[in-house]
């Protein structure tokens, strides 16, 4: 692999240098360097330099991104939404390979060069589109983009026998992660659906993301009850809540000793900023010490027509719905998308030092703030150590 | 004026039709209209025709769009911003000709035909900024774009004395609308307040625009003044009340007679879908029969670094604080930037029919829906009948 110099950047805004990519990874940062021969030339142009930006939370499978428009008529709940996407895909023969690759490849020429997708795995479609995604994940990888395959019961667990069964075999078949669903409003048998959840994670000595959508007091209870698995298997550090929309309803009494717990644990939280629910309150969740990250949800599926691969959107979005305006603020909608991002999914040699993969975004931005609001054009993408991406457009 | 002809566009996502504009009018629509000679011709494509778009509610005044990023480090108060922002303008010399004409430009390019602004009126300022936005105004006219200006007491009304005379000066210098501002929270006295505002508001016959931030009992008890006075003076239909923060705050009992005033009374309602406040509910209005328009409020200025001229971008902000997902749900979210706030602010000729003002709008998108959450580049925007951007780009 060869050498890399991209002259005149400004990493996270600050002063003006170059850096230098062996290897895949950066070798160096200064105003000064050595540069070997053959190397690559690229000018920054002082551009400002982000690490490569993190989607925490996305489902790359089920997307119609680029399909002619879908008429959405469905019906308001999250069972209607369920039923109704399970239908469309097996009728329509939906291809999740296809699509999914198309929309990873619209996230890397947007900058994202990491990312972790949910994948349905229901008792009507199988494993196919975990197939997909798989075949998805192989090809973005020989493009320096990482994929993290989440085998997610989008359908419930105990509510579809066979549930169970399938996830063992995704987890065999490639998938990175064990997905979970609200245990009580969706499977009904809180304490049966995680000890079944756990169980299949203990089996196979792989991380957790739970999707909870569950308000108020029940979530907090089905909460609780991860909380007291994730400690019992000792799963520190190997948890993730999606959502926990719980903790936004929740008053500071019974929302603080959670955190608490959610933080010992290394147990983290992955927000959308939802415009339209209560959200978990991002600064009382990082001074509590757990980890936040965002991520977009599904990108024009069944569920919703909104959402495009622009993690710089995303980290709008959360600025907008935590009323982030001060700069030093919207450095922590950043952080959401880069920093935060990878720890929370576990993504490693991750950032702007010597040592870390090289992972690069430039974009015309005088600081971190303005990227987030104008969420410019993305002038050069790099991942991986290669240049994949110039001016908003894949190689 | 020259004829203008446009071939295949689809209004409102409608069958393929022409359009032919004549006077700066729409002359007439349809699959086979007999085409005058010497008539411009402007090939649609197949696009997606939209009435041009209405801002109502925005800041033309105060942005700093375009010029250097502007550090924000401000408080959390109202007053924090208030104050911050007037010691900014008066030590910076900041241009309110120059920005607002910038910005002005900035949301014809993107398809904004007719606009409501609101221009700081204070005594620190006098009638500067003003006289500035007149000026873009007139350059504007000339363009095919109609401003609307409030002559708005960012400072306060009673809280600084002779701010009352500088408004009377102001609607005598030109201002379209008289402007208020939070009677309790901010001028402490909202009796005295709100009788000096309708006071002017009779005296020159304008409309009035008031800002109420004022939450739950405090803002539901301010608007019960405004809407007395409203009645009383017989303003129906000439009375707007931005954000209304309070109707998102109170229980139907409470908000639902509230809004059976408003609707009696043609007291409209401006909202930006904030994502970070409790918001008056949308539906719930509109179906009491409350007119609810759609704004971006200020652009880039020292209160907030978010926002851009794009009135699709602000439909879909309002569509995900209101979480509009179906497709007739998201032409709601449109109506908030084009008819709905056509009426609310009193612009006349609006609309897609014959005898209309041309105000156009071309954007590649099979649906009302995907204009909103792609918020496309604009094909063509005409303005007055005349053709004044190209994507994206003023001629």
């Amino acid at each position: 692999m060869n050498s890399l110099w991209i002259r005149n950047v400004r990493p996270m805004a600050g002063a003006p240098l170059d850096v230098l990519v062996q290897g895949g990874r950066i070798a160096a940062l200064g105003p000064s360097l050595q540069v070997p021969p053959d190397c690559a030339i690229e000018e920054g142009g002082g551009a400002l330099l982000l690490p490569g930006l993190v989607e925490g939370h996305t489902h790359l499978d089920k997307t119609l991104w680029g399909m002619d428009w879908y008429r959405n008529e469905v019906g308001t709940r999250l069972s209607d939404k369920i039923d109704n996407e399970r239908a469309f895909r097996h009728a329509s023969g939906h291809d999740a390979a296809g699509q999914s690759l198309a929309l990873a490849q619209a996230f890397l020429a947007l900058g994202t060069t990491r990312l972790r997708t949910h994948v349905d795995i229901d008792t009507q479609a199988g494993l196919r589109h975990l197939d997909g995604v798989v075949c998805t994940r192989e090809a973005m990888e020989r493009l320096g983009q990482q994929i993290q395959i989440v085998a997610f019961p989008q359908s419930g667990l105990l509510i579809r026998p066979g549930t169970a069964e399938l996830l063992d075999q995704a987890m065999k078949a490639g998938a990175n992660v064990l997905g979970g669903l609200d245990p009580c409003a969706i499977d009904g048998d809180p304490v049966r659906s995680l000890d079944v959840l756990f169980g299949l994670a203990e089996r196979h000595g792989c991380p957790l993301d739970i999707h909870l959508h569950e308000p108020g007091a029940m979530g907090a209870f089905s909460l609780d009850l991860i909380l007291d698995r994730t400690q019992a298997l000792g799963m520190q550090n190997k948890v993730a809540i999606s959502h926990g929309f719980c903790l936004g309803d929740l008053a500071p009494a019974e929302r603080d000793p959670l955190l608490a717990r959610m933080a010992a644990l290394g147990v983290v939280l992955v927000t959308t900023g939802s415009a339209s629910r209560n959200v978990p309150p991002l600064m009382v969740c990082r001074h509590a010490g757990v980890t936040v990250l965002g991520g977009n949800d599904g990108i024009r599926d069944t569920w919703s027509p909104y959402g495009n691969p622009d993690m710089l959107e995303r980290a709008m979005l959360i600025g907008l719905r935590y009323n982030l305006r001060r700069d030093d603020e919207l450095d922590v909608a950043l952080d959401c998308v880069t920093h935060a991002g990878a720890r929370g999914c576990g993504f490693e040699s991750y950032g702007l030092v010597p040592g870390d993969r090289a992972d690069l975004v430039l974009v015309d931005a005088q600081t971190v703030a303005q990227a987030i609001v104008a969420r410019p054009v993305r002038k050069l993408v790099v991942a991986g150590g290669q240049v994949v991406a110039r001016d908003g457009m894949l190689n």
